[in-house]
């Protein structure tokens, strides 16, 4: 019998539920020892449900000669702490010879360190989850496709959104809270940087949400589409530094953007200052202090403030959150972003029974190898189960997961720092999402 | 005879050119000898022309054997070296008890020498340029005066604009660069804060050249008027915490905001990212870029991308510049701002002959004694001799030789950290200005 291989999983949050839930199902077969490690340990316990092949512990990142022994102890580490708490971890890694896999993108300390890691003879896997993670794969498998058939691909967009499940999407925005809300509320801030038609072009924060597309998503309705802040530094990753169009973007329900525009207009989505005696003003009181001088309500003020920015739906939504009732903002010492998100996520706060929603699409235009003008839309919905095995969960947390089991098997060949854009990596990893309904429907015309 | 005063002036720029005059006009009559600091003696020289009691030096501010010496030997050391330098230089000053004047904002390093400096018997007297310097001087008379009659402040607005002398303004925009080009670019970054009529107002980046208002200097005619970042900060250092309305702003000529505007609009003022192959492109290509997808040139699409927020006025200023023209930018791997910047300083160069102008004006509103509703405009308005002594060199430079005079003097009692907000220093200091032109005009109504 094989011998028994020891993984650490650091970080049992939300979003570590379905990559836990793989590994303790395939550790009996693989013989595995699941680490999971957290400074909660309710949080472990709730995950790893006393199971057999697994070992909770309290676990404090900072505690550098518990973090030592913990990594040299495995052979694989699976870090879902914050980006910005990675390099320790891949410190250790180095040092002890251990692999690692993130979901997050990779740093310029990360990459520093890919020659050291390929010396070490060890994988530093990272941007291996959603978006980053199954967008690269998903994006790759065509684009690999269309060159080795000839075809030379011309155009490239593609969109993701974490969303609600369209029967539980009861308010106007469409939206509730399925990750980091502060995420959410400074989404987009900067400089939206893409080509279109070998053209440059880039879309300031003040107008981004006033520049949004409309796209479908077959069987799944219209939702609208924002440009992410940048688009250009994934030329080189996908091997296509000549395309002339390329865009990635943000998917949110139609009519979204307009609203969110007023926001940002109004300047209620900054966050680099603080309001004095916040908590002392009412909703109409706020709006008063960003809107100018005139007569009437808050109200009033704001529908000829925004004039023809502003539509009927639009102000709907305003008016849902609440903005022009004359109650108290009850948070002191806060940024415009800060009063904004402290309202949301009491409006926009996921249910027990609501179920969220992962949406993804890649638009390819490509001429094949008769130099026929050809589309491929590549299209990805997961509904979460409950909420605890949400779709953000399944589809951040299965790619590392299957990504583990593959480099213990010792199927995956590539060290150093290392992204799912290769067919080693990308061919594998769908197949076994596809046996979690993370599927992506093709349509070529 | 008294014995020998030694001051140290590190730094001479352009705006160095007056205070150091004022120093050697009166260093016979003083009995000073005034070493003038430099990285350029070629710079030292223009200034003190072999004046028999000049001392020109060339300096490092990083040898810090030299510093320490040269600071060492001086009784009072004038820093005009850029804000963020002087920390080491009133370090020294603590070290060898030494008095420090500077014409910037008192820094967070800066304020917590206070103590120390109190304990080592000197001033570091900060804030004594113009604007912060003359500003706080005139104002704080002011609002002196009228606490001093049992009158009651309601209403202060302050407003600044380093311009161009109306016989030299011969370009649309009545504006070329007086001082730090860099600066007048990012004018405005941010969000504006201040207070009117007891609520906070807060005017986000995006659209704080829309909301500018405008203000008439008699004699002058009229200014563009738009706020500056933080008005709120200055209540206490005015003792008037509780004023309902208070608001700072920066002058330009009319129309310059409206037209400033598309600018904003189009994200040609945004320094945090680079313009890939710059170079390469036109300024229309460039517009291209920032511009939504349309038929037509660059001037067609502009003109409907702006809409009503562009009227004929600002399209010629912006015309005028050449932004339609088929001209290469000529500047690789640069910033939209720092596009806009090398544009701007070709066509808004001072020219040999130009003269600048200051303009400065307080408005304040108050009751008094006996509960009328007063208003006091006080206004100032300098005219620069030639392009070395200029409005600006004047402005910045007098106020620190002036004080240096008193402080060598012994008339300035003040120790520690000091701006130039008391009786002691603004008396004299205004009186002293006067005789060299630089003289509010007051109304009372």
């Amino acid at each position: 019998m094989e011998e028994t291989k020891n993984i650490l999983v650091i970080g049992a949050g939300r979003s570590s539920s379905s990559l836990i839930k793989y590994l303790l199902d395939h550790a009996e077969e693989e013989n595995w020892e699941i680490t999971v490690a957290d400074v909660s340990l309710e949080a472990v316990r709730q995950k790893t449900q006393d199971h057999p092949h697994s070992r909770p512990i309290v676990f404090d990142i900072h505690n550098e000669q518990q973090r030592a022994e913990e990594i040299s102890y495995a052979d694989i580490v699976i870090s879902m702490l914050p980006a910005h708490m990675h390099m320790d971890v891949a410190n250790d890694c180095l040092k002890y010879k251990k692999h690692l896999a993130t979901a997050s993108y990779v740093s310029k300390g990360m990459a520093a360190l890919d020659l050291a890691a390929k010396e070490a003879g060890i994988i530093l896997l990272n941007e291996t989850g959603l978006d980053p993670g199954i967008d690269h794969a998903s994006a790759m498998k065509i684009i690999d496709d269309i060159h080795e058939s000839g075809g030379e691909l011309t155009s490239f967009k593609s969109f993701c959104g974490g969303l609600v499940s369209p029967e539980c999407n009861d308010n106007p925005w469409g939206y509730k809270f399925t990750w980091n809300p502060r995420n959410v509320i400074l989404a987009g801030h900067g400089t939206a940087q893409y080509i279109d038609k070998g053209q440059y072009k880039y879309i300031p924060y003040n107008r981004l949400f006033t520049q949004s597309e409309i796209i479908e998503v077959e069987g799944h309705g219209k939702f609208d589409a924002y440009a992410n802040r940048d688009s250009l530094s994934y030329r080189p990753i996908y091997k296509i530094e000549h395309i002339p169009t390329m865009v990635r973007g943000t998917l949110r329900m139609p009519g979204y953007c307009k609203a969110w525009h007023v926001f940002v207009k109004l300047g209620l989505t900054d966050d680099s200052y603080k309001i004095e005696a916040s908590d002392t003003l009412t909703y109409p009181e706020l709006l008063d202090a960003f809107l100018p001088d005139g007569d009437g309500t808050a109200k009033e003020k704001l529908v000829r403030f925004m004039g023809a920015e502003m539509d009927g739906d639009s102000l709907a939504k305003i008016e849902w959150l609440g903005l022009f009732e004359d109650t108290k903002i009850g948070v002191a010492n806060a940024s415009p972003a800060e009063i904004l998100q402290h309202l949301l996520e009491d409006k926009w706060k996921l249910q027990e029974h609501d179920k969220d929603m992962i949406v993804m699409q890649h638009q390819f235009k490509y001429r094949n190898a008769a130099r026929e003008a050809r589309t491929i839309l590549s299209s990805l919905v997961v509904i979460g189960e409950d909420p605890v095995y949400t779709a953000m969960a399944k589809t951040v947390g299965l790619p590392l997961a299957i990504m583990t089991r593959m480099i213990l098997q010792g199927k995956i060949m590539a060290r150093g720092v290392t992204i799912p854009t290769t067919k080693e990596i990308y061919v594998p990893l769908l197949e076994e999402l596809e046996k979690f309904g993370v599927k992506f429907q093709e349509k070529e015309f």
